[in-house]
């Protein structure tokens, strides 16, 4: 008899996005003139950079001749002229060494940060700040490393770390011990960046403890403020303690085309039961090239373009349009009153919501009455009670817009 | 501290292509000048029908203009217009009713066929063919739900099921109980097919013991034979018994572009330890929506141009192509003294090697003196043994040259 993995079962409701889309739809089935305007799910809207579209057609080009064809990517870990370039661009220039053996190419960030706990034992105790992006929690959830859904809809066994008004949304250091801690900065969804001295302190205790941090960086390209760090990897001895994440959705628009990138450097390593240290890279390069098998060449094609001058130069472009936005979304619900966060350094704007109303009767309230589609707070976790995310990805014309609605309502 | 998957530790060397290509290159580096010729691992030569680089231009074209960019793929599970040309071409062309909604759109059949044993408990009961695709096996080695390395490789757990010449390459029913059942026709890499008499045993049997088939028909395209089975579904009573994984690597030259399909029908069940009975497909796409974000919309667009009349026409000459090769391997070898199975129904031809010489020494005898690359049929299980595979994916060019330097061996 064939039996299902019953962890999935402990999962609650669906996965946020698809909970949002479903509302959505209910809504425009009821009022199908509405013109909604979505800053809810962080989907970008500016088309790809020109410099990106023409290497991407020149790569079909490439796959139409014989001479040119490609087939599978040798390994599936990447095209050795896209990790070159991201050696160079994303690192080397702000004077961190990473070998392109250290870099595996994949297709989503998502996909990753999910993936990851995979080639750790299933007894590693969890940290996730709270709130959280939800991926990284299903994921541990379906592989079996929590208990039920408790209090809150906290799940057994999961350490979460609050991020409040109080802790300028930066988690403290748990004081259970800890073995795999998700971090993730720019922050999705508050927008909370952390320093150096953050990081730090979680380098630290990641020394200490042998730990693992799961750093997620996919937001680094919003940062403004020179002080603030890149890679966690900037943070001397980082590469004994984080496995980063990165990815061209949202940097440069490739939500729709999947490319992302993770680094495990060489140093890293973790534990068998009897304490043997075992390098984390092989493994993961294992399951990369048995479950996996390389991400299209067009696309691969289209992210080295990125780190062209061309592809720089209209990426950032791209990025000013949407900082553009989080400044008048901040601006404009500070002036009203309300109380936000982020959107300095990143893509997401965290409101607090008026009188104490809570986060999905807050969406319901802005879907119902001003048709803008928001994220409720309380989807990333106990502690995003209370808030909502806007996204900054929506056109400039959109965000004008509803920031107007959000006036009247 | 942060402990490894110890499973991945059970896992035997490295995974088997990339060993082929470290002997591969390690011969190119003592003989630079030799001229190899690749029929060892199944990748593609033919270029992209042009209908195929048609579409995927005006996709790229679509991305870098607003009105027409796209970002994520609703829910990831693939565009509407995408599961419609396959609900029609692949199943209602044959007499068989799949619903858009039992299909899953992904990056690959080795990523659904590897990722598949997830939404399955640990307790199930695995079987698989011997020879067989190690990526079915590695996988569950990778979950835990099997034991050590054993004898001739095999591992403690698994049911391996010998395909030899005695069954014609079909393995017979499991003596044992099992719960999952892994099955590939056309198969790889013995090139065998399944009659609808042999997969009506196995689909009779699922019912019986309340078992799921997980059926691997990537290389359907290939079948000539009228009477052999393209979907498992064509046989009564599959959608409450199997999975069906389909690809469009090996059909439409996809290995670098990657895009292929899952069907779940909705009848197919597992059940929970205390029996209750669990649709599957829902926990599929609850994996696949957050674990996975889609597959390029430019890929998607190209694999629809796939069931356009003239990408039909134009990849049915490339199969064509294909085809003559396998004929002319068979034939070719046949005629030299050689025993030869598979490449009527399948692009991949078993070779029995000759007096007793093991898989990898022949392997090494023709990459030393053919400059040939071949997989070894130990590579696939200890019932590969004394067999080698070719592919028919080389260019007709270079399977007449290879074949030459095979008859002066």
């Amino acid at each position: 008899m064939a039996r299902i993995n019953e962890n999935f079962l402990k999962l609650q409701a669906g996965y946020l996005f698809p909970e949002i889309g479903r509302r959505k739809k209910t809504f425009q089935k009821a009022n199908p003139d509405a013109e909604i305007i979505s800053m809810g799910i962080g989907d970008v809207t500016q088309p790809l950079a020109p410099a990106v579209i023409e290497a991407m057609k020149k790569a079909v080009d490439e796959m139409g001749r014989k001479e040119t064809f490609r087939g599978y990517d040798d390994g599936g870990i990447g095209y050795e002229f896209l990790r070159k370039a991201i050696s160079k661009n994303d690192f080397k220039s702000r004077g961190v060494e990473i070998d392109i053996d250290e870099i595996v190419i994949s297709d989503g960030a998502k996909c990753d940060t999910g993936n990851m706990q995979e080639v750790f034992g299933l007894d590693n105790v969890v940290a996730v700040s709270d709130p959280v992006y939800p991926v990284y929690v299903d994921t541990n959830v379906m592989a079996g490393r929590t208990g039920a859904a408790a209090g809150q809809g906290r799940y057994e066994g999961i350490i979460y770390m609050p991020c409040t008004e109080e802790n300028n949304f930066v988690p403290d250091l748990p004081k259970e011990k800890v073995d795999l801690i998700y971090l993730c900065f720019p922050n999705n969804p508050t927008g909370a960046v952390a320093t150096k001295e953050h990081l730090k302190k979680w380098v630290d205790y990641a020394h200490e403890n042998k730990a693992v941090i799961l750093f997620d960086a996919a937001y680094e390209a919003f940062i403004s403020d020179p002080n603030i760090p890149h890679s966690i990897y900037e943070i001397d001895g980082a590469k004994e303690a984080a496995i980063e994440f990165r990815s061209f959705s949202k940097t440069a628009g490739f939500t729709g085309l999947r490319c992302a990138f993770t680094v495990i450097p060489k140093q890293l390593k973790a534990y068998t039961n009897d304490g043997r240290a075992v390098e984390v890279a092989p493994i993961w390069k294992r399951r990369h090239c048995t479950k996996f098998n390389g991400v299209s060449y067009v696309t691969q094609a289209g992210a080295a373009a990125v780190y062209s001058p061309k592809g720089k130069e209209q990426n950032q472009r791209i990025i000013d349009i949407y900082m553009n936005n989080a400044k008048l979304i901040r601006e404009t619900l500070s002036r009203i009153g309300y109380t936000v966060y982020g959107g300095v350094n990143a893509p997401y704007i965290w409101l607090k919501t008026p009188n104490g109303v809570s986060s999905w009767e807050f969406f319901d309230i802005l879907l119902n009455k001003a048709h803008v589609v928001t994220t409720p707070g309380a989807g990333f976790g106990s502690a995003g009670e209370g808030y909502i995310r806007l996204t900054a990805f929506a056109t400039p014309e959109n965000v004008k817009e509803a920031l107007e609605r959000f006036q009247k309502v």
